[in-house]
């Protein structure tokens, strides 16, 4: 259950570009390590729903980022990896602006992984979103 | 439990289109009825990941949209309706193309309606996605 | 995706008791085929939450159960075969007696099995629960 | 999303003892405060599968009763109280012996409760399960 490849936030970063290019254009990956990663994801008009808040699937795919990153921060190469099954709680509505997830995986094992999510708007104590998530990893 | 608003594929498109313009541009309803609803949504290349598959978050925003659309059927005026939670399981790759939203009630409450959702590869027999979706409903 | 093993109920019932003595006491495997089984359990006090209804943990036991059966429907021999994840939706209250759980699979993979599980009071329309299971089979 | 009640271990147990006769026979509520709730339960061979680990069933119906012990500790008054939806990730077995769980509540809403839950098997580092429950409060 240790970090073998232990990519930082850069590494990740880098290795995203280069097998997805353009992924990490709307996050930032601010920090991975010790199976954990954080990223940011500032959100305009475009991710908004009626209402003015941040909607579902951006959250959704922010907390599945997330995972993956700290995913590949535990293993280095993991492109291959794919989500197998993710749940999503959404507990506030999120106002427009940066959003943050903060993974944790709880588990990395040979074929699957398993980790939390919490989603905050920047700068509020209490989580906007929570996930869960499985990936199915290469092998 | 029965449908006291009935509202069919055009009438929620036009409810939608009302309450959120441009949220129908990327998706079709083409059936609502009893509970029941079928999204279709033509997925280009901006909604694929690496493999040339479609995205987990075009699905799940899809299946997500397919609850909300058998909801206002049922109860007509429900813009205000808020997912709670969000389970998908992603079973097998989508090419690119269209992919089919078939949802179903199995709940319509005072406070809260819940569904399933199977999502299909147009023109394929087994399904690509598999989620239970639940939404907070306005009183 | 085809039914290779293609146990019948019966043959079902006989594999679990070998494998898992006692399993199939508090429950019968009234039907499975074509990826689909129907499992009955009998509530009585002992399962009930206060207000008199089954509770949730009966409810998930029975949702696990209905999805495993109908692996080793397919599959034969998946003693082995482990839940992964479970989620389950509580739609309406179940009066103590019999429930009854459909599951049906939705892809059987070399390393993951998904079905859905609808659980019904006996002798009712609706759904007192919604269920979604992976299992991950042995290797 | 403060403890207006801010009910202690002892308190909550009382509590459930009243409202439930029997229901903390399994459970020891060790602790509450805060949002959060520390439970264990001692598994007996009536709590294992094949294999001789803890049965998935057991362990959903601790995180469930988790969740709930938390909510009452912030609430007081929840008996009526009742899962919406609950998800399970299992990581790894657990052997026979002490298992517990650590929930917190991410959400305390009028009329919804959400927290997650990590169940150890006691004296172990890593996770036996990850859960995340949905209560729908009375009003």
């Amino acid at each position: 259950m240790t970090a073998a490849a232990g990519l930082n936030a850069q590494q990740v970063t880098e290795y995203l570009d280069e097998v997805w290019p353009g992924v990490t254009s709307s996050m930032t990956i601010e920090e991975v390590a010790d199976r954990r990663a954080r990223l940011r994801m500032h959100v305009d008009e475009n991710g908004l729903r009626p209402g003015g808040i941040v909607s579902g699937p951006v959250l959704m795919s922010l907390a599945d980022s997330a995972v993956w990153a700290a995913i590949i921060g535990v293993l280095g190469d993991a492109a291959m990896a794919v989500t197998v099954t993710l749940t999503i709680h959404f507990l506030r509505p999120a106002p427009p602006g940066d959003v943050v997830a903060e993974a944790q995986l709880h588990r990395v094992g040979r074929r699957l992984a398993t980790g939390d999510v919490l989603v905050y708007a920047d700068g509020q104590d209490e989580p906007v979103a929570l996930a869960t998530v499985t990936y199915a990893l290469p092998t």
